[in-house]
């Protein structure tokens, strides 16, 4: 480990993070917000910035990166970020308690979109704001972002870093240049982003008679003048396949037209990234002929299909009376939000039947495409794993069988199958350690009062919250279900079980392996 | 595939499963039960001789079985033996729907030990020793059981079988000849089940006191003189670690020297039977220094300590109280039927804290060591699967990096890694896709009357029911949680989910790709 050339990167990216924080800072000034809230940026800004010029100061002896570097610098950076990037809710007193603001940090970062903060109404428009930035921030990668702004030698070191930080298998590399890449993901990036707030722009976002009937005329006019910055972090969200809520019951208030227009961007932002360039340079047939694309949509369309069939189709008793429209529009939502994992809701899917709320736990495992925003396992890993499996098979009914299996036209590579394998396997084994060291918490048990659109009721905290808590972080979604359901939070977690979420998270975001390496002594030896 | 072949083999597993029926036919004669009991028996007793003789007839083309064949009828012999062997319940009526019924019989030939039966002292002697002694047929696996007393040519056939049926991922070969082989096993199994036997009748088995209590001295007194009947059906279900109860509580009412001594053989039997030989002929130093052998105890002891502590260190509201040497022998009861996939139950485990029953979740996915009569994922592979992850991040660490990993004193395979991760990829997915499919059951949401020993209570049939029943199938444990718990049963499920739970068992039981072989054409081809 050459500890001096790592300094140098880090410092260059905590710099990067104080000067995103000058965005919520702004809003501080924009909204008035009082000394406390402009310190709570200001401190961490000046602190960044200061650690990150002393970090230039010493000449590292070498200036490329070996691949573990890479990796462990990736799983250091998000680390480091969020440490920093908690700081504000602390001082500002938003989320008190450090572990707590850690989690909704790194829940940020990460976009996963799990919260602590049990009455969102009390939190300032600069936290608001900053914690739907970070999903933004967290979307495309820290680290790809980075290497568009810094110049870094060319030879190797930069693959690392987008290897190890690029959601799904594999690093489809669009044009030969890396830079190339990145700025043009990046440009693909903003410009959905933009196309997004604009189209929200035309709609009022929030449905104010409807707020007002459920919450009283002086909440609802809280939220009357604020279309463009929930425009704003509406899209954070989305891009970022996040999902942070920031008015009462995520987007249980929005309009329909809003609904649908989420809905829509968020399968988008599901898609891999590589398939807009193509669509750029006008090869539309490749997009079509793309397997994980086509099943993407299947699995939409199938997950959308299962749930809509259980609202209206009465399989089992269910409390909540939608009309059709509703029933379409709720299962077109929330299969895109959880799907993407982003995590925004628009009813209390808590009291669903259980045939739609286990097609959402499934497409929770599954996720969205490799190369989009999205978490989980990806549809990619889903396909592998099935063609991997089918050889085995034929590999049984005849032992010289020759496997000629393609994905995506390229012949499957048995390596790249075991590496699925050993994916699924490890993400399989670290999801039920995380349930069991959950079971340790005195929150087991206990009773929990929900409020929500399908009215108040009790529900303990049992299994299925630790199974879903788990879940929701490891594949970055951010609602679970059960006692922290959508219209609940993780609040009622101690601090243990605060850490390992914010842990899983982590692991789920850079897909394991990066987090694992800083485990390892022989990481850290010098050499 | 060569049918006529297949025909005759199959034909000599059915005559063989009408020789095994003769043992509850007996039992009918034994108490005297009426002629509808006898005539359960008798009628499939002809109809697999005269079927099994019909199919010896044809000539088969050629004599040897390639691989695919072997599996396929591995398959298809599990399959036959529980649709005849669920015939009796049909006809005397202990279970009148039939499809019930085959979920019963492959529960018993699975050595799973779930259950339809709602009321278990409904049900007749015959029915109860033929229940049980299915799990001692299964335990060792049917094929492994003709392949000792029909000779079939040695030419790689039986391999094929063994490996199909076999536990675990790999067969171990204790000495060359797989005749003398399979002898010594089931020499080792029938000798420990004489022995459990032996011990069992040294103690009344059953509290006559405290079920006189419970159930009234009429109910008592039906169960007071089966002592020696008792003894043979609990070791049934150890030896197969099946599990199928047969007084009222499942061993709720059993002698703690009971409860102790079936904990002890059941952990017994979790052990891989290889180590059984190599303890006859004095290699005990081999013993102690198989991996396996040191992590199954090690996690037998280690979740046995974190279930005690969770009953007596009141880690949260906790109802039911036991004391110390209750919740030591309840601990250990439950870690070692559940582990080794057994099933039995010594008191309502439902409603213990959290960190208990999630341990309990834990060692049903792992179940017990290879080569032993349990299900689940087994420890060999687990710890194989942790060595190959712990290989995968040496290599990222380093590239070059060549990995020297041992696993019982063998260098460790790429290929056995690759396999391993494979089974557990599809072992996960398969139970997701059970999960959901159990969704679609009219029985979520209902709420379900539980009498235990904890009281009465009311269970909704919730999304843990459904994950655990799916579990309990796959790793062929036996009862469930929430809804299936150990005083409920698997009655409520529709026939859809019947059929999927039972197949959920044969998948568990026959280690997946056995099974899924069935659905491939290729395997049907004539070669």
């Amino acid at each position: 480990m050459e500890y001096k050339k790592l300094g140098k990167i880090l410092g260059k990216i905590m710099i990067l993070e104080a000067i995103l924080m000058l965005a919520p800072l702004t809003i501080c000034f924009i909204y008035q917000e009082s000394f406390i809230h402009v310190l709570a940026f200001l401190i961490p800004i000046i602190a960044l910035t200061a650690i990150g010029f002393l970090l230039q100061k010493p000449k590292p002896e070498r200036n490329n990166l070996y691949q573990k570097e890479g990796f462990a610098l990736t799983a250091m950076v998000w680390i480091i970020m969020t440490l920093f990037g908690a700081i504000p809710f602390v001082i500002n007193g938003d989320i008190p308690n450090y572990v707590d603001a850690c989690f909704e940090m790194m829940s940020g970062f990460t976009t996963t979109g799990s919260s602590v903060i049990t009455d969102i109404t009390a939190l300032s428009h600069s936290t608001l704001f900053w914690r739907s930035f970070s999903h933004w921030i967290g979307g495309m990668g820290i680290l790809v972002f980075v290497l568009i702004f810094i110049p870094e030698s060319d030879d190797g070191s930069s693959m690392h870093l987008l290897r190890a930080e690029s959601p799904g298998p594999q690093v489809g590399k669009i044009v030969s240049k890396m830079k190339v890449t990145t700025r043009i993901l990046y440009l693909i990036y903003l410009g959905m982003t933009a196309l997004q707030i604009i189209i929200l722009c035309c709609d009022p976002i929030t449905d104010y008679t409807a707020m007002c009937n459920d919450l009283g005329a002086e909440a609802a006019n809280a939220y009357r003048d604020d279309k463009v910055f929930h425009a704003f972090l509406t899209t954070f969200g989305c891009a970022g396949t996040g999902g942070f809520g920031f008015v009462p019951g995520s987007m249980e208030y929005f309009t329909p037209f809003a609904q649908y227009v989420v809905s829509v961007f968020l399968i988008l932002f599901g898609c891999n990234f590589s398939l807009y360039y193509l669509l750029l340079i006008g090869k539309v047939r490749d997009v079509l002929r793309s397997e994980e694309f086509r099943c993407y949509f299947l699995i939409v369309g199938a997950a959308v299909g299962f749930v809509f069939l259980s609202l209206v189709g009465k399989i089992e008793a269910f409390p909540q009376i939608y009309n059709a429209e509703e029933s379409f529009r709720h299962s077109l939502f929330q299969i895109s939000s959880l799907m993407t994992t982003a995590g925004y809701t628009t009813t209390d899917y808590n009291v669903w039947p259980m045939l739609a709320k286990t097609t959402l736990i499934m497409v929770m495992f599954i996720g969205a495409m490799a190369g989009s925003t999205a978490g989980g396992i990806k549809v990619s890993r889903i396909v592998m794993a099935m063609k991997g499996a089918y050889i085995n098979v034929r590999k049984l009914i005849n032992p010289r069988y020759v496997p000629k299996e393609k994905f995506e036209g390229k012949t499957l590579e048995q390596k790249t199958i075991n590496d699925v394998f050993a994916f699924i396997t490890l993400y399989f084994f670290i999801f039920l350690a995380g349930i069991f060291l959950l079971s340790f918490d005195g929150v087991n048990g206990t009773v929990v009062q929900i409020a929500s659109d399908a009215g108040n009721y009790e529900v303990k905290h049992g299994f299925f919250s630790n199974f879903s808590a788990v879940l929701t972080c490891i594949s970055n979604v951010g609602p679970a279900f059960e006692a922290v359901g959508p219209y609940s939070s993780f609040a009622g977690y101690n601090d243990f079980s605060t850490v390992i979420l914010t842990f899983l998270m982590m692991l789920g975001r850079l897909e394991i392996l990066p987090v694992l390496i800083l485990f390892n002594r022989r990481t850290w030896k010098k050499v």
